[in-house]
């Protein structure tokens, strides 16, 4: 290895490790720490955030990433070069200071979101929120003055603007309106069926198997619970959380398969690059493209039902008495307005990402006020679904994003829900169809799939070269309403 | 607030946010982490531990320091200034890459060791324990030449010396020695008394009982498990561990009175200095006072089996049928050798820290290479204890301490039990017999004397000056010694 490669390399693998320092914290944050620990954890958070930033943006990682120029010799090699570049030229227009400042609002924020969240209590939540924002605007403004939103959009789906979502997204909204109102009959069917009583351990056990059937390598990885559920680190640490309701099975089942969807993209980097610029996920539409093809594609199939109801059945005790395979699979297909976006079914989801997709460009973009969100939200609520939320945990304060800053991401999710579409007809053509794969439990020939047709490749290309590499076409949306009219035609219409 | 006090506390604020940082992570490492995380660890402790030294010994902090002299105007100002100059200078001497080296190596060398322990596997701990020596005698170097350990000592206990320790261990030995003849006839009773079977999960709920009795503050910390039972964390997040073996439950109940001591030493340092270089606990001689009085002269006395044998009779279900208080203080307060330090009797302990300190000492002095160990060990043990560890488990391998690099460490476990008698002694004199307190259920009283006396002050003072204030004397053997006579020869002789 040549120095120059030896230096890039070098510097590059040092921010990792302090990356990877930051996510245990923030695990730990959510998932152990004491209540009182907040305001040391935020110091902590803040002084990492603080330094992870100077390394990025200093005269000596330009110098050395310059030098690489002209040391750079192979396709890993490019791709890391045009990564840490794209970073640092991103990063350096951002002053550490409004870093720092964004990582300690967003500790008291989160920690003000977990105390306000079950009283509904959104002026208790409200000041650290505004300051959030407020930062996230601040950092906004150092991109596209004409359209401040795509500074953050970019940053979690390369190349993403609002000029290419407003009409992906007006379509969908249209399209899937039409299909909410064709397909939602039989909303309080569902509650019966799924209803069951399944105490903890018993969903806990469940969740587990799941992982060990999709090939998630459990001695390199962790399942715990946090109130709002993610996945965590990478390669040979990736944590991934669910919560259980001891009412409502499908809270974790689906939790854990969507979780263990991102945690098996973490696990499936190139272990020689995953510490690189370039060697990490492709971006979080294809980070959610796998989380929703377990959740949904995988999860929510009538092959799936008819291969696990069995199990679920045994290990449940009397919790599903009379039911059927095909009983589940129309539960878990219900389609209805509701009101919690975690929870909502495969149709109705793009809806909820919409409203708060034009909710975010609206805050920054400076027409909406942190204070007026609550009235917002539920008029737009009111319009999208024709249902008002009862109580603001059911409505605005629902999501954790807002508080730890992550705005501009919601959008990656309706971006995931079409690659997994696009993903699937891609790989039905090469091993056959999803349903036969299924009920033959070959399930790690679809980890494998992806693994080879995703994973390993990290940013080796953009998203958009990626999807068209795998499946011929570029992002579309079209994969997907087809999906969702041949599953539910014959279900519901 | 002068801008030079601002730019002195500024700095170090900083810097213990990157150590909570790094206390989070490898409490991680040893309670959660999957098996196969620690290459990725070792990387993010190494890089966190290489940056902290750098801001440790940067010609700016020398500047602050500087700076600060003339800016220091109060005790806690003036303790502060002189704890960061005595850091600064010993840091200095400490090049970062041996300090990044040596963090590496050691997590590289737990791993070995929580792998190899349980096969009593030496010759697959030796390669990565012999690294953490090497390095370790290459920063012992840096100090003392004419007696390298010196340096060692004194990053735990002030000012402590060989030539200071070797006299005082030296006559400790001799009356040990004398006492566990004297004392050590009723070995075997202690077995039928204690082996009762307790699910891990009462031991849990006994363990937490005692530390709310103890007046530990569980918003503020946490019980889990780990191998080596430790504490880490400090003011609003602080953590213990234990370990569970159902057939013996004193080894969780004395590991949680042990560790409940160190975590209310953290919860009790003062609020608005603990981040400060003096704020901090005063040395780990001092902090063992704190879990050895709460381990010993609580736990193991006759007023706490009186007031607690119920308690214990009735969680426990039949497994300590027909015991009585009385058996229960005669059994845990039986003496004899046995190989494990941390459930050694009060008695014997010390030996087991005798063994450790002339083993380090001629490690550290060359005297002894890495891979004699297990032969060098069983020899001394045998003439110390007169039985020989019959597997290393057993014997070399069973702390944790060598392979985290906590070399010079153990002799302040000894230290910790001569402190403990000589506070113990002088909390009599203010709030009358201990036994009267522990019976009258006012533990809490206890607490509050160690606050005020020794918690609140930090480093404010050093460990001398700490006992001399609290006690009017010295460092001292003798309570100890005598604490000991009583207790043991209306029992024993």
């Amino acid at each position: 290895m040549n120095n120059r490669k030896e230096n890039f390399y070098k510097a590059y693998r040092e921010i990792h490790n302090l990356m990877e320092a930051q996510q245990v914290l923030e695990w730990d944050q959510q998932v152990m720490m004491p209540v009182k620990g907040n305001d040391q954890r935020a110091g902590s958070l803040s002084v990492l955030a603080k330094i992870a930033h100077e390394k990025m943006t200093s005269p000596s990682m330009e110098e050395v990433i310059r030098e690489f120029e002209s040391g750079a010799d192979d396709d890993w090699d490019r791709a890391n070069l045009r990564e840490a570049k794209r970073f640092f030229d991103r990063q350096r227009k951002i002053p550490s200071a409004l870093i720092a400042e964004k990582s300690r609002a967003c500790a008291m924020a989160q920690s003000a979101w977990e105390k306000a969240k079950p009283a509904s209590d959104f002026q208790a939540f409200l000041p650290s929120l505004d300051r959030v924002i407020s930062i996230t605007r601040e950092i906004a403004a150092l991109g596209n003055p004409e359209e401040p939103y795509d500074f953050l959009l970019d940053d979690y789906e390369l190349g993403m603007t609002v000029r290419e979502l407003d009409p992906l997204f007006e379509s969908l909204k249209q399209r899937i309106r039409e299909m909410v109102k064709k397909y939602s009959r039989t909303g309080s069917d569902a509650d019966k069926v799924l209803g069951g009583t399944v105490p903890r351990d018993i969903q806990e056990k469940i969740g587990r198997f799941f992982l060990a059937e999709m090939g998630l390598d459990m001695e390199a990885g962790r399942l715990d619970v946090s109130a709002h559920p993610f996945t965590s680190g990478t390669m040979n640490d990736v944590r991934l959380t669910t919560r259980y309701r001891e009412d409502f099975l499908p809270t974790s089942l689906f939790g854990v398969l969507h979780e263990g969807g991102h945690a098996l993209y973490e696990q499936g980097l190139d272990p020689e690059h995953f510490r690189d610029p370039a060697g990490q996920a492709c971006s979080l539409g294809i980070h959610e493209s796998q989380s929703r093809f377990w959740e949904n594609l995988i999860g929510r199939s009538r092959a799936f039902w008819g291969k696990y109801h069995p199990m679920i059945l045994s290990e449940t005790g009397g919790a599903f008495a009379g039911t059927t395979a095909e009983d589940f699979y129309r539960a878990v297909n219900s389609v209805r307005a509701s009101f919690i976006r975690v929870e909502a079914d495969e149709v109705t989801y793009n809806l909820h990402i919409i409203l708060r997709y034009e909710i975010e460009k609206g805050l920054i973009r400076g027409e909406i006020r942190t204070a007026d969100l609550p009235e917002i939200w539920n008029a737009k609520f009111s319009d999208l679904f024709g249902i008002e939320p009862p109580s603001h945990n059911l409505g605005v304060m629902q999501d954790v994003h807002w508080s730890v800053g992550l705005i501009g991401y919601f959008p990656t999710y309706s971006l995931g829900n079409l690659y997994s579409a696009q993903i699937a007809r891609a790989m039905q053509k090469e091993l056959g169809g999803l349903d036969e794969l299924i009920s033959a439990g070959r399930l790690t020939e679809v980890k494998n799939y992806m693994r080879e047709k995703v994973h390993r490749h990290g940013k080796l290309f953009p998203p958009r070269d990626l999807i068209r590499m795998i499946t011929g076409s570029p992002p579309s949306a079209e994969p997907f309403l087809e999906y969702l009219s041949c599953k539910y035609d014959p279900l519901f219409a």
